[in-house]
């Protein structure tokens, strides 16, 4: 799903990926205010369904490992470490995807946006592409040695954020996460609430700035 | 001292009070640049000297229990702790001072800005002045019980500041401290860098729209 604005200032201007979260598609409710925020604030969006998300089709394979990750978190294993390792084997197919999406669209500069699944998915993608100059990641944690890997390989700025009280993700795994992204520019922005909570809306007033300062031309 | 701008706004800006760091003073540079960010941002601010500090006097009791500190951090004392109780002592002091100074001023809502010895000071001083209706705190930890005690009697919005590298707090302090605010709204903000390296300016940016959406009527 792709938004423009036909008065955007620029004729190509720089686009946002959205990254969904886990069980989400290309245009729930929280994709839908971002991705409006973000046109009106001089950026084209795009989001792209997940593998075994959305408009996608059943994945056997995808679907058979959410399954035992169901079990195995439900008999006390850990689930963020079986998480990890899902989204960095989803994270194969998805960052060749999201490429050929900004190869179609000729983009230029690009943020990336992903929280959750989305930032499983978000840090290997912003440590391979080098269009991506700015990204929002975070609700996530450094539970597998490849997440830290690839975050190790982030140098853009980045804007991280935590969900004080989130029930999944363990906080010094989020606060790890943090610490390993390689980026000279990188903020930390912690609120209370819990994993699925909203985000607080001062919160996308910040991305927008942040974005803005790093992808729009002054 | 104060700043106010004859293009103010409203006849009764809203005052931040900016308490300085340790061994700096009123008009510090750091100190300045904010008060002038402030003012043009359609405040008052003030900053007065801590006792001992710029142009007070020595103060023999406080000028012993620093030197006493020096001392014991030099031989492997938990300088963090020794700190936290010194700033509670001064603390003692410094409330009643700036609330006469708000008193003075007739002041109607007051932000506070404080880092470091700001900090350790602001503390008591937001979780004890019902017009403080916003605080920026940071570059402080919960390293005394007196301050965690402080701190969940903080209810107004916080905006909390860690230099994610700080050699002085220990990291754990901060967050500690962070988890602490009793204020349902909170917002930790962390950078990488060291105790007394410069503040990144989209953190400046931040505070003037955090005291913009807390003080400033719409």
């Amino acid at each position: 799903m792709l938004w423009t604005s036909a008065s955007s200032g620029s004729d190509r201007p720089p686009v946002i990926v959205i990254g969904h979260g886990g069980g989400q598609h290309k245009t729930a409710p929280g994709v839908l205010h971002r991705a409006h925020r973000f046109v009106s604030s001089g950026f084209a969006a795009v989001c792209m369904d997940a593998p075994n998300h959305g408009d996608r089709p059943t994945d056997e394979r995808y679907q058979r490992i959410a399954t035992e990750i169901q079990t195995a978190a439900s008999s006390g294993s850990d689930l963020a470490a079986l998480l990890a390792d899902f989204h960095a084997l989803v994270a194969e197919q998805t960052v060749s995807e999201w490429q050929a999406v900004l190869d179609h669209l000729d983009a230029g500069p690009v943020g990336y946006w992903g929280v959750s699944l989305g930032c499983g998915l978000g840090v290997p993608f912003v440590a391979t592409e080098p269009r991506v100059r700015a990204a929002v990641l975070g609700l996530g944690g450094a539970a597998a040695s490849s997440t830290l890997e690839a975050a190790a390989r982030v140098t853009v700025p980045v804007e991280f954020l935590i969900q004080w009280d989130d029930e999944r993700v363990p906080r010094e795994q989020s606060l790890a996460l943090f610490d390993a992204f390689g980026s000279t520019e990188k903020t930390l922005h912690a609120n209370p609430g819990r994993h699925a909570d909203r985000l607080p809306e001062h919160e996308l007033d910040s991305t927008v700035r942040f974005f803005t300062r790093h992808l729009l031309p002054h």
